[in-house]
């Protein structure tokens, strides 16, 4: 079988084992999805996860300015828009993923403006979401997008904590979920493409192991800003 | 009056005298609308632009990558679909600016492979493109922006050019010349966009100063190229 004989199966499932460090298994996640979190704890959560939101379109224009490859451009340029959006003042999801963070934030008892200047966030949370545009910035985009692939895990976590949020914390209007329920379907699309591409072009040892290794990143990046919250609201 | 109150007029007045130093005036342009370049010249030059033209959406990405104003973004990411479009194959000018360019090249004579190669290209052309794309990427994104501002200048050349093309090229296949056609409106309205940003943005001495630095710079790319196949391509 093809793909066997260039070993991109053992690579795919190399991609996949790195699912062991994705923060679904960080402890703030495992009590957030347990209904373990306070009002503040959540809060917390939320305006500091902004800063990452906020940041994603810098990330993926990032891996366009790198990309010279017309046909990955014309995908791509698809992640922005998603959490760009089109228009603000309309409640559906084509007015971006940033827009939806921020009704998460108003559901969860923030204002707006607490939210979007980001005086809540804290400097672990800040130097993980620098490092990982600067990564975007300065590594080749292949690994870039390789980066990207923790998305292949994102659904599974997107869904437990629409259910989690629904039966834990019935003070969150449900309107305010519109982001997760938007990455359901966003998400397996993005890392179908990522993976595509991921694949066809990281053919020798080498290449492999730099994309292994920008999504061992990726995890860090994810799980480093679990901790910086974790610390900045504990259980009290 | 508000504007100039504020210096607004003569920071606008400034920015469009840059004119005097827009590539309409070098000889190459000249001869080019005056219809006395030969097929090989007028080659030459359609090869040397490709590379420009096939930057100019990873421009505008780092530009994106640098801005943190979604609504700015918002309007920006417009010029990416522009040159990248949206599907190949087709005619319409929704396939993109890089398309239309590939297409312009058949029409004088080139095949799409030696366009997109890039085999033609000088070192001049190459180095003016990657200087602007360096600019884009490093600088701070609103002088960025101001870099753009040629395109106050690009229409009435592009008329002119229209009107040559027509009248003294008349090899060259009047579909090919449909880049310049949607350049006529696609031009003003990215050039509105950007003066308001950057007439916004800039209020101090030293920030326009340093706007009206970028479009001179912007110029002198663009000028720097035509000096490159002018002395490629010279007279026989």
């Amino acid at each position: 079988m093809m793909l066997t004989e260039t070993g991109s199966d053992s690579f795919v499932a190399e991609l996949r084992a790195q699912s062991r460090r994705y923060h679904d298994q960080h402890t703030f996640s495992r009590r957030m999805n347990e209904g373990r979190l306070s009002p503040a704890q959540i809060q917390g959560w939320v305006a500091n996860r902004f800063a990452y939101q906020a940041s994603i379109p810098r990330k993926d224009a990032a891996i366009l300015a790198n990309c010279p490859d017309r046909e990955v451009r014309r995908r791509w340029i698809r992640r922005i828009h998603d959490h760009d959006g089109t228009a603000d003042g309309e409640g559906g999801i084509e007015a971006g993923g940033i827009e939806a963070w921020l009704r998460l934030g108003e559901a969860v008892g923030l204002t707006r403006e607490e939210v979007e200047d980001e005086r809540h966030v804290v400097p672990g949370v800040r130097f993980a979401v620098d490092a990982y545009v600067t990564f975007a910035r300065s590594r080749p985009w292949v690994e870039a997008v390789a980066s990207s692939l923790t998305e292949l895990f994102a659904p599974d976590l997107m869904a437990d904590r629409l259910a989690a949020f629904e039966r834990h914390y019935p003070w969150i209007d449900p309107h305010g979920l519109a982001y997760f329920r938007a990455r359901l379907t966003q998400a397996p699309r993005d890392s179908e493409h990522a993976l595509q591409v991921v694949t066809e072009r990281c053919r020798t040892p080498d290449q492999r192991a730099a994309a292994v290794a920008a999504l061992t990143f990726k995890c860090d990046v994810l799980w480093s800003m679990l901790d910086a919250i974790d610390r900045a609201y504990p259980d009290r």
